[in-house]
């Protein structure tokens, strides 16, 4: 087992890269990655970092030479060959080959195109300009490398001790967590917690424990690395991104209006089982619901990702309800701002009802909350978002109007096409 | 640094032999044995076991098979050529050569005697019988091996991130302790854990926490091998083992009155300064003051280690007065029971009146009180003592009568030669 505080200290970080693998990264992308190099492959997109927790100014926490740093290592990944052979050779959601020999020979060819990086005030600009299967792929490490350059700074001030105590209060917070989870019949939970957490070997201390506390409710990790590593299933389906590029690149209304089944009936063509999880809330959940085609209440889930989740959750019950469908065979992944109290009540609400299952994030692998003076190595609200595609800007409207991003006419246009009404807003704690 | 939740993990026990060295002791021991070895080398004495918390049924709690194997183990360790030079060519308190030629060429030679163990109902009869410097340095190893083992069961019952939450709970625990120290003022303290510790690697991390976390007003540890290997002070001078063997040994009742002080005489001819600390209580703190000749006032200091420790400071600083000496210039050693807040009150009552200081024992080495379920790791009251010495039982009275020893008719003559009146009982937790 790595001693995390001994590693931090010692190595003052300069041989453990924030980002070492093209695979340390969420399975999601790779599954979208595919999607996309088979259905769009030549559509230029445009990713930027975008900060929600404007009061921390990253630009003055981060040394833009240490970002450049990391950002250039992660320029110079490429697949391994372990890495290709387990991609190619595993089962994933029981299904072998589930990435496609073209897709595998051009990501065994492939280096992750240039940045921008700026810096504008407190914070920095940073966006990858290029084709979209290969941009798609800097979402998740350039997350990863700013929010834990963020917390290095800051543990580069500790000593030995120190370090190991902050450690070892961080890893009883997280048993805690596991053994408030322990007790509930029938969970099924999984690690969504690469993007935003403290660190790789964190979150890989955070998905051992959980295997070991949890043992069957915990089905696995979004991380192919830790994945791979740990012999553990990867776990994830599809994105946001999808339905917003597909969105911004169609012409006029009524193909707006269409276009987030578009991606859904690409997706049908290529998955089954586990892997047809509606994610409806890119422009509203509830006219999102109303106006889908029959089949896919046929899908076999709904992954709830903002909004008030009850609501959310009871919104697909009636939908399933009124086309026919059976909601308690139906999967519900939550994965917004979980902790353990949400997940215990979410479980015992909809347990029965529907298959409740959790995809457990930044509280799981970043839980560094008042562990150290001025709450410093909290978690924040970053994301890294497809900001335009061919040009055209893109659009997230959401369940909650404070993750809502986009020209502010685009958002009005959103907004009528999909017949978004009053949205309730709620915080984004991470 | 070690990861020690890891090693008891991995190890299973085989490869960490509990005591690893004939100086991972008490420094006092080594300090005794040379004396004695001067003084007293041919006494005849004979150790015991006594487990004061006879509710903790210690043969049902450890295999006899393993308790011998670490006793055996023991037997077969000799000093090695570094300790050897470590002992020889350190400065003890600012002292070179504190280990004379003789003594060390014998040290060097010796193997420890054989023991004898029986199991009596639930508990073990382990008592060593020979020449007293040799049987004497016994004790701590004996005591350490017996505590550790009963851990070790619980230990070997525990899954791997379990144990790292275990020890990542203990680590919190210590340190938050010695966040409660570092606002002190001209705080002095030091490790006596050795005896009842939760481990070697364990009191190792204590101690080097400690000076992390205290810097100047940590002084050192009574553990010689922690000592050598860490570079820190070793801390100690005598205790009660002394004035019970030459207590023992007295002819008659106006010789056994006289034999406390025969035993300093001893000391003052062989040691000066801050070793010139007297430990006043093993016949009755009140009567040993009293009755003490003149030059006894002009030691360096006194170490409290039973009773009220409050009385008991008073008591030596008008003693002090009495004798025309300044208490304030005189030291004063809390070595009993002590945790933050006895610690931090004794501090605040004592500072500057005299110059108290502190050997902060098992609450420091082995506080996993409440870590486990039925609370089977946290540390009981243990000890190795001399019981009798050329055929003569020995008697300890202290200042709590739950620390007495000896057979009644003994104790009742101590107490009638002593003068000791009525004395409060106190509760011994460790």
């Amino acid at each position: 087992m790595v001693d995390i505080a001994t590693r931090v200290w010692n190595h003052k970080w300069k041989i453990d890269p924030i980002v070492r693998s093209l695979i340390d990264t969420d399975f999601y992308k790779l599954l979208m990655c595919q999607s996309v190099f088979r259905n769009k492959r030549d559509t230029r997109v445009t990713f930027s970092l975008i900060n929600r927790s404007t009061h921390i100014p990253l630009a003055e926490l981060i040394d833009e030479g240490e970002l450049r740093e990391q950002l250039d290592h992660i320029r110079s990944l490429s697949l391994s060959r372990g890495e290709s052979t387990w991609l190619r050779g595993n089962t994933f959601y029981g299904k072998r080959q589930m990435f496609r020999s073209d897709f595998m020979e051009w990501f065994e060819n492939l280096r992750l195109p240039a940045y921008h990086l700026e810096r504008k005030g407190d914070q920095f600009e940073l966006t990858f300009e290029g084709s979209w299967p290969e941009v798609m792929l800097w979402e998740i490490p350039a997350l990863a490398v700013l929010m834990e350059l963020r917390g290095r700074a800051v543990l580069d001030q500790m000593d030995r001790f120190e370090l190991q105590v902050l450690y070892a209060r961080a890893m009883t917070r997280v048993w805690e967590k596991i053994e408030g989870l322990r007790d509930i019949p029938g969970l099924s939970i999984a690690d969504f917690g690469t993007r935003r957490r403290h660190s790789y070997l964190w979150q890989d201390w955070c998905v051992q424990a959980m295997r070991e506390g949890l043992g069957a409710s915990f089905t696995g990790t979004s991380n192919c690395k830790i994945a791979m590593n740990r012999e553990l299933e990867a776990i994830g389906t599809n994105a946001h991104e999808l339905p917003m590029v597909y969105a911004a690149l169609a012409e006029g209304d009524s193909a707006l209006a269409q276009a987030p089944y578009d991606v859904l009936s690409d997706w049908h063509d290529e998955h089954e089982g586990n892997l047809r999880i509606i994610l409806p809330d890119t422009f509203g959940t509830s006219g999102f619901l109303e106006k889908a085609p029959d089949w896919l209440a046929g899908w076999t889930g709904i992954r709830v990702d903002s909004g008030d989740p009850v609501q959310a959750a009871e919104d697909a019950i009636a939908w399933w309800r009124s086309r026919g469908e059976d909601p308690s065979k139906k999967r519900v992944i939550f994965s917004d701002g979980l902790d353990v109290e949400k997940i215990r009540s979410l479980h015992h609400q909809f347990s029965g009802r529907v298959q409740p299952s959790f995809g457990w994030g930044t509280l799981l692998t970043n839980d560094f909350r008042n562990l150290v003076p001025q709450d410093s190595l909290a978690p924040f609200s970053l994301v890294c978002k497809a900001i335009e595609a061919n040009g055209r800007p893109t659009v997230k409207l959401s369940d909650n109007p404070n993750k809502a991003m986009g020209p502010a006419s685009e958002i009005e246009r959103y907004k009528r096409v999909f017949d978004v009404g009053a949205q309730r807003a709620q915080d984004v704690i991470v």
